[in-house]
């Protein structure tokens, strides 16, 4: 990428809309403007003050092309750093196209992906992982991934490495003036202080790296698997769950054969729901691919919903659970069992043989919930069970929390780096090793904050933004 | 509608992009801005200039919304003459919809369609015609369309109305004084000039409502139907002009029962293409279904392409031209005959076959093309064609065109009233009949403008506008 060129781009969403707004950003921004431009008061924008709006219209050379605002960022004080115009046009597609035609035929370029935010890294507008959470920000789209994103674009999570980053620097350097006076067996750098600043590092960078499996959830939403029997209700819970007809419901047993995925946002979390084919025996080739499917998804979810029949003996619903229980093989999932088609038996009979003392079997964090599922009954009363499933596990507000892979792999990188320091400096080992493991540990920690980075990462982080950011 | 109210909407097209505008419109816009706005500069928008741009948080109360650009406009110098506040905030739909909520919470009241444009013509920003043009500015999708609306929302048709209005008002005011000493025979209004200024506006007026069948045209696209015997490649001709497969291709007889309608866009001008269902007699009722709806979509059409084998008789080509001409009944409409599957043909036959002399029968404004539209084969002359067949009666770039129904109504129902002023001159009838005829054309006339109207012609012009604008 060629960052002397001044690029545009369409920045509001694709689509014809009242307004739509295309962003110019570079040295020749204001220029370029200027020669398309004719503002009601016919002063040229480059004799305006920064941060001004202007109303006039767009024409490349005689023909009109709309009428519009124009607002006016200088450097440095614009998103990029650059200097930046906003052109506020009328929001046909067909403007909006012609528009950065113009732009493009006076002396502009197409931005790539991501390219506006790019130049305000680069131009120290914010740091990498700043530059991160613009894209997870423009993602978000529940209560608690726009409340990270948001925290992290506003440096709250590189603030804290660059801190940590910091204090080991100053280590190295006097680790590293020591090594210049190797000679003279000195010591700059107070070992015990050393050690308790490596500890202490280490704790947060691994509370961090912990983060990342609740931040992840977050980001993507808790993966739930609805597990049970063919012809339990499974898709209808499901639809039940997401209010809308989007899995087939069907009378004829195995209907259901394709993993389907789904989310829904119960106050303010994703949940990721994962229908799958029945769990029973079959000789059904293309079916016993989906019961294949059903154990590999229970793998990946964090809770399963086991669904039975209020028809079924408890003696089967032990089964059933103990099966799902041994396929899970750990304890991090959560299992609820969920008593659906209640219609079909009376309330006293219901009550009777679904009483809790029935499922003393239950480990503490599972549950049993009571719903009719064709009927929408108790349903809210699930969904319910599902956000206090996750609640225990939920940081507080001000917690900072991972939810980029990118960043967990360096912080893992980084504890890496750490455990050898620690260890290193257990066996004395010589100074020159320690500077190369306390170098890597600021390395890693470095290519979170951007302050080392290469072509490479920086490509890949920006290939995935949308054009016009 | 309230017009006391501050309103709110997002202006920006639907759905997740880099960035998107909320736009608040009344009295209370700034007030309610700075309720939620922390700008950099901790200076409240009260106290800034207007057509300046602002960098800073959003937050309720305590729980930050996002990090925005704030615009400022002061009334009456805004969109809608009212003071307006737009805040530029990052495009994931799920903080578009929270910030709305912000504002909803903090005294604005979400904007109904066209709220704002419609507060633009209450408060003398723009005139109804004006407004209209938004609408349609925002809905082009070609170069003619574009053109034709961004020339109407700068005034160039309403000026003309409002001007010829003025000039008819003049000369009422004159008749109506004279009335008032109708004892005593005075004439104040020169007869012999109102006679030269109805017919100046009379021919004006016609002239601007004939132009509006070429701007339906032009704002719906040229309708054009694609008739010919089953199986001759209707399908596949539509596909090649589209140049994709949306109508379903088969080698099976009668397999297009509907009319599909499609548009493609032929250097600016957009072409509405309708596959018909084959002109064969057949005792399929659902066939015959589609016969009728063919000889209807004939009716409706500007343009019809019939459609022959290569391998056709002349004389059976000339049969289903004479058919078609029976049909269409008038002169408006040109056609061409487009012989298909050349591909089955050798090229010395094919020259020999068709050669212009077997058309002597065609009318002067209609002509043959040959191609191969399973090949893609001179498709593009047949486009050129098309172009053509409009060419001849397109407006100069500077005149005036019609495309709004509503005015289509209102220049007729003026040109009848100046009819009968013409009329009831001629046959000397009392001042206050003659009065009367103008009072009602002068009616007409500022119902385009708007100078005349009434809570229900606003309600349905507004109705259609995308909410935000």
């Amino acid at each position: 990428m060629n960052n002397q060129d001044t690029i545009c781009a369409i920045s509001t969403p694709p689509g014809n809309g009242a307004i739509a707004v295309i962003r110019l950003s570079g040295d020749k921004a204001i220029q370029i403007t200027d020669k398309i431009f004719h503002p009601g008061d016919k002063k040229k924008l480059a004799k305006q003050p920064a941060n001004t709006i202007h109303y006039g219209t767009i024409k490349d050379k005689d023909k009109l092309v709309d009428e519009v605002v124009v607002s006016l960022f200088r450097s440095p004080n614009s998103y990029t750093g650059e200097d930046v115009v906003e052109i506020s046009c009328h929001g046909a597609t067909y403007i909006q196209q012609l528009l950065l035609r113009v732009l493009l035929k006076y002396g502009a370029r197409l931005a790539k992906p991501g390219e506006f935010t790019m130049r305000a890294f680069m131009n120290g507008k914010m740091d990498l992982s700043q530059a991160e959470a613009v894209a997870d920000l423009i993602a978000s789209s529940s209560a608690a991934s726009h409340r990270i994103a948001l925290k992290q674009m506003r440096g709250g999570f590189s603030e804290e490495i660059k801190n940590l980053r910091n204090e080991l620097l100053s280590f190295i350097s006097l680790i590293e003036l020591e090594l210049d006076f190797s000679e003279e067996d000195v010591e700059f750098a107070d070992r015990k202080e050393l050690k308790i600043l490596v500890s202490r590092i280490y704790s947060i960078i691994h509370s961090l790296s912990e983060s990342f499996s609740l931040g992840n959830v977050i980001k993507n939403g808790v993966p739930v698997a609805i597990v049970g029997k063919p012809n339990v209700g499974k898709s209808t819970l499901l639809n039940a769950l997401l209010n809308e007809e989007k899995a087939i419901v069907s009378e004829i047993e195995g209907t259901t054969r394709d993993a389907i995925e789904d989310t829904v946002n119960i106050e303010g979390n994703i949940f990721r729901f994962i229908d799958t084919a029945g769990l029973r025996e079959t000789s059904d080739f293309i079916e016993n691919l989906g019961i294949r499917k059903t154990y590999q998804k229970i793998g990946q979810s964090k809770i399963v919903l086991l669904l039975v029949d209020a028809g079924d003996e408890i003696d089967i619903i032990y089964k059933s659970y103990r099966h799902i229980l041994k396929q899970t093989s750990d304890d991090d999932k959560d299992i609820i069992i969920v008593v659906n088609k209640t219609d079909l038996l009376d309330r006293e009979e219901l009550q009777n043989k679904f009483r809790t003392s029935e499922f003393s079997f239950l480990r503490k964090k599972d549950m049993r919930v009571i719903i009719s599922a064709k009927d929408q009954k108790m349903v809210h009363k699930l969904a319910g069970k599902l956000v206090q499933t996750i609640k225990p596990e939920t940081h507080g507000e001000n917690d900072i929390i991972i939810t980029n892979i990118r960043h967990y792999e360096a912080l893992v990188n980084t504890g890496e780096a750490l455990l050898r320091v620690k260890k290193g400096m257990k066996q004395n080992i010589s100074n020159d090793l320690l500077a190369q493991d306390i170098r890597e540990a600021l390395h890693y920690l470095g290519e979170i904050t951007g302050d080392i980075t290469t072509d490479e990462i920086l490509g890949n982080i920006f290939k995935n933004f949308c054009i016009g950011k």
